[in-house]
């Protein structure tokens, strides 16, 4: 089966391969009255957008999004959301198809071409067709819809390793993270992996990289129970952007390694009697409800499959082969997905938003 | 809003408090014709009962399943599956809800009970209610219905590290996971481990786990891109048990620390044009398909938030408090956890194995 | 397929065959707070029960439902919903299964055997199995739910035909409903119907019936267009329903032979300027909102298909035979299947309420 | 809330406004390897466009489709479906939006313009913005794609009634549907709606009209009970298209006029022992499954809203109007409705199907 419908209120659902003429979502359910305009989606795309320095893909899309439903002049002329579905189209600009021509026939390792030929018998190959992460543009153009529906919340997702080179927890500092090409928070980090995503990128390797986000604003009691809590719609989201192998929620598998007594987030009442924690090793959730702190959440990239060096593989006949990729990648593909990772925060805050407001009355 | 659905053609919804009169799950969506009695259940209920050693909670169920509809004799006299739903109800036996009584107020760290009141306003406080690891019972009833469907996969959990301490991966003996009261398939490990944990329960502290799951049989083809990628439903189910923090696919976060060489699982063709993978750092899936290699899984387990220790807590009134749990509860959930881990694979399996058949006629 | 669940917000999961042990339904989503005892939902399956008259199936059930899950006491004592899965359970007392002896292998005309057995192969033949009505017991049990969430809403159901014979709809007086045993308004066509049925009932035949139901009070904005509009879903969920074979909102078929100026219904201004209207052809929805006029539905029921006169029939075997039934059934089934058009039309309500509360925070 | 989804395996999603740029629809879940093209699709669209004749709207739209996803040339070089979502993308080209510079305030009677209002807070006044017919284009579209997905089943709607004028059913010729503008079986009707129709629109009235829908060659066993029977979804699939108001299975309204005997319909077995039928009462369906027989649908559609006699109205701020409209519209909306009906067959039938053969395997 083919789903490519996410959300259970606030539902989006992307169509388009690498290499068609133009890929998209369409968001339905979103509530109506929300100023939105291309000017307010642009940025985003931007921030994904390849090309724009050598540790990304060399690949150029403008990635101009065109809104084609959805939006409406109200009273004031400004220009809102109607609650009826809205369709974004971005257009495919830079499509080399030729580069991809050997790859029609034999399976890159570690990509998908022989699980979707295994599947349905057929594929696009050109740039991984719909397995490519070029379908993530159109999650980054919902995203900043979400934002819209969530202004309580703030999203920040930044690098915080890349090929097992982690930044310094203490020299954390949220302005740095558009000041390099990493979304590094750290700057020192952010110096060495210059050197460390260079010297993968003219070897023709790759890195992984882990990827943290951070949702402040979030109030107590998001979430919806048992088999849609938080922390599982998380999990489920971030594990469909491209090359994620693991997600942790809070202090995640290290947790696993801590006592009930160093787990503990101790609690202490302020002048309203509400919590005020002493420490967020649960990253914002409890019983899959948010718990009023920020929600945190980390997401495992795992280095690009696509590499200079040869790899034993098969064809599309069964015969053995090898593959090098000599395509326009990423070295990290972690670093692009930072503003995907932002973007799934967003559309899985929106929808429980909305949840939460259909069962409880409440916001 | 609550969510208590899980699955996409083969779905189950669980109802049921710890402490209520009974527990269960519908079943929907199930092929007919499957042999399926509540002794093909009763095995795997049994390997979730908790009381079964002292390294778990001493709370005594005798959690045995019934099965209440979907099912008949068919011409031979067996009873199979019928294709309509099929209900599954355990009842609750030893609710010691007075234990309870002291918490109907004050919020236990690290529990939802804050966060349910936070939601709903209201919560059943006796064992949890609805958040305990008691509705897990259900999940596993479920799992073996699921199970009954793939009979092409082996399903094995076991646990791979608890407090920090790992089993040796080269002592890995799938026949020790019986033999012990950890699910560990390391002998040398479950020794160490009958220390660590005593000394946790003992004092009245607890641990937390990694459980890991393999899926031996999983043809290639199976899964649902983009957004039910078999990765993801498994990262979804997974976090959805009581007390997980973090999944991971294949090498999960290490692959993140991997090169590109380093991570590929090279290919070469078999007799029949089939690959044939050196290696397996991807756990089986591609693309979120699988590869047609084993499907392989990890958990974080937190450790268990009721311990004896005093942590500084809120009431539900907002006033200052301290909770130290006395119930009986696990000094170390995650071993417990291991049965839940295999049926939600069992169930994300049987699910993607049908939902694969309605889209291509493949099996 | 099966599939066993209706609802997008407000959800709710059936199960149960006519002869196993029990019934139920596991309700989704319900908002927390909410007053809910037994006492509160034995009234509507009182009124759906059968062997109240002689007009009904003789088979006596007490149906009684027990709450399982998702209510406990708040602070005023008072027993609420908590927003967590409600289960409530009906057993059945009154099975004679040896009086479907006959039909386990003859399919009987007109009811679902033969299409079960074409589907899934196998049948539990007693009673209609899972296609039985006694199904809609469980709907009615949630309809009560329902009904508490939509306060502002009185539904009324009642039937307005049997056997082609209609009531007078000058004579319509809501408090005759319950004056009479077949929910007829019109004391008049009651007195004629106790002919038709009693004769239709002595003669071993069977008659149909349309149900009308109309639900005052919807407030204008209920509906989710396109495909989850107010007069679909209220389609759909009527269709459900045993023995329907057509529903129409408003003039239904009616309207198709009125001209555009017949079928107007005009609005003026009220003093808070919202609409009043001058008549409802449109039976309350507009593009699939409601208008702010009682929503007005009509459901047509076919005559039972169990009846004394032998029809041709085949056996599973695929030999000839002729059938007729001597079970304990409905002359007219539209009768009983008043009260479960009323909960059905509760049951839509309730989740479009929420829907529409869901995306734009309105009641 | 809105809801533009439909389908439960086979799903699509619409999008668009009448004066938009464009509308379209996202088809999920279609099986890979089917051979589709533009031309495949544009023949369904000629038959639903505007502008045909002077009984249908005189809008002038191409209404060309382009495939923008979802296909991919095979081994032998046919276009054929990957698997991944199929967007079909249809622009508005004729949008005369100075039409309906009127109605931006006053709200037309019979229209959703006020409900719209009264939900969202704001509408798209444009030719009804998202509640215009024109977004039946996008149905009429996937529903060539759903015809591929089921070739063993031939689906034919035609109009048997306009302003209450029936046609001859002894005097039906299929073959005569597509030899005059109303899509009608019987030469002699054909001819006397050319004067009724003419007449109304001349006179600017409007007339309802009733379309029937057979789909031959489903085979026994489609159909998802309790909540997905194929007669629910059909009346959900078919009280989507714009000003329905009604639906009836087989014999529908007329069947609750008949005695048990009348309606029943005999079975007997053929050389394989498989069901031949001497009636089809039921419209091929039993226990919400098909029997096997033709599937037969009704449709009621209300006379187009739009009429030039002034009724009386309110605007937006509450004060009294009257609105007459101008606008291109079609004096009998049903006409233009027949292909959309046979569309909403071809998507329910597909989804059916393929739910079918995920449970069961089966075809």
């Amino acid at each position: 089966m083919s789903f490519n419908t996410f959300g259970r209120v606030f539902r989006f659902t992307t169509w388009g391969e690498s290499h068609g003429p133009a890929l998209g979502v369409v968001i339905d359910g979103c509530p109506p009255g929300i100023p939105l305009t291309e000017k307010d989606i642009q940025p985003f795309m931007d921030a994904r957008r390849p090309g724009q320095s050598k540790y990304t893909t060399q690949r150029q899309e403008a990635d101009q999004v065109r809104i084609l439903s959805g939006v409406f002049a109200n009273d004031e002329g400004v220009q809102v959301t109607t609650g009826t579905p809205i369709h974004l189209m971005i257009e495919n600009t830079d499509q080399r198809s030729k580069d991809y021509s050997e790859i029609a026939k034999a399976y890159r390792p570690g990509h998908a071409d022989y699980t979707y030929d295994a599947k349905y018998g057929i594929r696009d190959y050109r740039g991984g067709g719909r397995s490519s992460a070029r379908e993530t543009a159109a999650r980054v153009a919902a995203g900043a819809v979400a934002r819209a529906i969530i202004p309580e919340v703030k999203i920040t997702a930044f690098v915080c390793e890349i090929g097992g080179d982690k930044i310094d927890r203490d020299a954390i500092n949220l302005d740095e993270i558009t000041q390099n090409p990493f979304f590094c928070p750290d700057s020192w980090a952010a110096k060495r992996w210059e050197q460390i995503v260079d010297g993968a990128r003219k070897s023709g390797s790759s890195l992984g990289a882990v990827v943290e986000c951070v949702a402040d604003g979030v109030p107590a009691g998001w979430g919806a129970p048992i088999y849609a809590k938080l922390d599982s719609e998380l999990a489920s989201a971030m594990m469909t952007i491209n090359a994620t192998k693991g997600v942790e929620i809070g202090d995640g598998f290290e947790a696993a390694r801590l006592t009930g007594e160093q787990n503990a987030d101790a609690m202490t009442p302020d002048e309203n009697g509400k919590p005020v924690y002493a420490s967020n090793h649960a990253g914002g959730t409890a019983g899959g409800i948010s718990t009023g702190q920020p929600v945190v959440c980390r997401v495992a990239f795992k280095p690009t499959s696509s590499i200079l060096t040869p790899v034993d593989s098969i064809t599309s006949d069964g015969d053995a082969t090898q593959v090098r990729t000599k395509g326009r990648h990423d070295p990290c593909v972690g670093i692009r997905g930072t503003p995907v990772v932002e973007a799934m925060m967003a559309l899985v805050l929106a929808d429980q938003k909305l949840l939460h407001r259909a069962q409880t009355g409440g916001e």
